[in-house]
């Protein structure tokens, strides 16, 4: 299955691509600059780039307070239930708000709280280690003598499902899971770990912030319980923007929210001294939400939604082959491993190479290369695939660079410490 | 001490208010809408506005992952810091996190565990519901049999402070309270509150939302414990920006944040599977932080700054005073009651305005009459004392278009409903 390696030959695939032109909505200010960590924050839509002009200089000030009844107060609704279009959920099953780790937060205590009698929770070694560290807060909070058990992968690149299936049992509340395992772009089955773990009568909770934009989901058919994701990763909310969750809707009753404020409260307005919690999702809002960063994840959901997630799948599949192609031919003989499963349908659209100068590799790929990859310790450079503005040849040249920077020794003169982001 | 009633006398005040020239730092597009909501949602200052192309089209479109390292990462303790200044805290001693509730949550819960073995909370009946919310939710999650004492108002507009500090015992864990009252306007006194709390050993939280930036407040010389605060009021941070929290440096290390996420890990980015909490300020927070919405906070902290909180303090008790005596000499006979504290040592920034047809006469206000108030249930007009911008010709206008739409009853036209947002 040999591809030619030559950048025509890249060029030839982006002039075949039906997508390419979803390129032109992003502002990509310097053409020689290769952004390959779409994954970790979206380029800028020029859609959103427009609309925050409008939102900042005319909905706040012109319209000052009256935005919250122009469209500011729904917005958590109406953006979730356009979310819930790219994950397979209905529209009043997601809302936006806060940031993933505190979505998570509230959504492990309330499934905690609704699993009484059970003191297990399941993860894996390979979940972002935030919510890990929001899980073992939580534990810690409830102080009901949960056990949190982190199964092991295997090789630190497959998720470890056979051995989570085998270690479920009834008392298990709540199996938590990166369906897109950020170091290693590892793919879960969602289908059948949920029900694995409903027929133990666990709930599941899927992460799904490496997956939303570039990997179908379909949280419905899967019959998950809950689900919280980030949106500035392939929905190009903007740094930072706030996060989703999802309750399946039979579930919304059940649960509560553990921070109860009061944009979750009945009747906000009528200011009572006690909390009654709104029908449905909204109980799961807290405080006032950040309305800049809230509105400006729209326009990117929009472009997301025209493109289709079918689509742009197909063409993060191809890439992710086409990279490792790449990899096989000229990089692995240059000492980079893949760090990412080999079969296409267990894995997202990022892709991790290793190499023992990994770190080095990294910097002197950003500083002197013009290629943007992103770091994960202890030796992975991760390309993202951002299948509405990543090209053909951008994948291309991002190996080149990579061969370049190895083959010349250029990594040498950067020091081995680890940078605070990169 | 009557004072003149004419728009003339005034336009003589404008004219001597030496902050007058801070307006034109604000976007004023409708010089004829007379804004008296800038209490509720501060206005765009025109730095922000340019600034928010710098930030959107520069840093994220062009920098793209590089901001991270080039002032997003650190944009918590920057303006953090600043804002410490305006409220008398150390540069390390203030963090922006989150909303004001999940803030107010992760401190409250972090106070309770710090005082095992006290079963109390006080506070009162004027605290903004969504605190007594939080704290409701705080009790209910941590089930230690702690209770919520909410000591009521002697007259829904004064806070009961003797009455708190009767209730004071060696039981009680926290007392928390609005510094400014978001209906009356009723400012406690924080440093005898916070004396009588530390006698008791009870720990003290301020919320500051109604505060910051209208009022000096001195948390050092106060020796307060916790705050925490909102910044989309008199900072003019935009809709729904990020909030603040303090912790007075001796108590940092004591305590420890109950939503422990990534951006509160020592060494986030080797990705250990472990919490352990960085040091100071940085564990409070939580979630990747929605970074349009936080850095647009800056420039109208730096405006405050400029204009000196002293400054704008004594503006503000000027204005509060004119607009007491208008109301005592044009609005008082047409049957509106001041709902705010007479004393102006006692308010803050903001006069509530009752009225039998409070809610028909805010709706005539706002869409016959180009002013906007805002409005709380069940009959107060509230108007907010912005002295950045306000002016006293905006103060003079409001009255007189609040007499006629009362004398003329054109507030007739409309229904007795509530809107969701006034």
């Amino acid at each position: 299955m040999a591809i030619p390696l030559s950048a025509d030959y890249a060029s030839m695939l982006d002039a075949q691509d039906r997508l390419a032109h979803f390129r032109e909505r992003f502002v990509v200010p310097d053409p020689e600059l290769i952004y390959m960590d779409g994954n970790s924050l979206g380029r800028l839509p020029k859609a959103t780039q427009t609309y925050a002009r409008e939102l900042i200089e005319t909905q706040w000030g012109t319209r000052l307070i009256r935005g919250w009844n122009e469209g500011w107060f729904t917005a958590p609704e109406r953006i979730g239930a356009k979310i819930a279009r790219l994950i397979g959920a209905q529209p009043d099953e997601v809302i936006v708000a806060d940031s993933t780790s505190v979505n998570l937060f509230k959504l492990v205590v309330a499934a905690l709280r609704a699993q009484r009698g059970r003191t297990r929770l399941v993860t894996d070694d390979l979940n972002f280690p935030s919510d890990l560290y929001v899980l073992q807060g939580a534990i810690e909070l409830l102080e009901k003598g949960h056990r949190l058990d982190i199964i092991s992968s295997p090789d630190g690149i497959h998720g470890p499902a056979a051995e989570i299936q085998a270690s479920l049992d009834e008392q298990v509340a709540l199996l938590t899971l990166s369906h897109t395992v950020f170091k290693s772009g590892y793919l879960y089955d969602m289908a059948e770990l949920t029900r694995a773990a409903h027929s133990v009568g666990s709930l599941v909770l899927w992460d799904l912030s490496h997956s939303v934009g570039a990997v179908p989901v379909d949280l419905n058919a899967a019959q998950v319980d809950l689900a919280i994701g980030c949106t500035y990763k392939y929905l190009n909310g903007g740094p930072g923007a706030p996060a989703f969750l999802y309750i399946r809707r039979e579930l919304q009753e059940r649960l509560g929210n553990p921070i109860s404020g009061w944009m979750g409260q009945r009747d906000l307005f009528n200011f009572a001294l006690d909390y009654k919690p709104a029908m449905g999702l909204r109980q799961f809002l807290t405080g006032t939400p950040p309305i800049l960063s809230l509105s400006l994840i729209e326009p990117g959901v929009d472009v997301l939604l025209e493109a289709g997630l079918d689509a742009l799948r197909a063409k993060s599949e191809q890439q992710s082959e086409y990279l490792i192609q790449l990899w096989e031919a000229v990089l692995k003989p240059e000492g980079f491993v893949l760090n990412s499963p080999r079969d296409v349908r267990k894995r997202g659209s990022h892709i991790s190479l290793g190499h023992q100068e990994g770190l080095r590799i990294d910097m002197a790929l950003i500083n002197d290369m013009q290629v943007l990859p992103d770091f994960r310790a202890p030796d992975n450079i991760r390309l993202g695939l951002a299948p509405l503005y990543t090209s053909f040849s951008d994948i291309h040249t991002t190996v080149t660079r990579l061969h370049q920077v190895v083959a010349d020794k250029l990594y040498e003169q950067y020091p081995h410490e680890v940078p605070i982001v990169t």
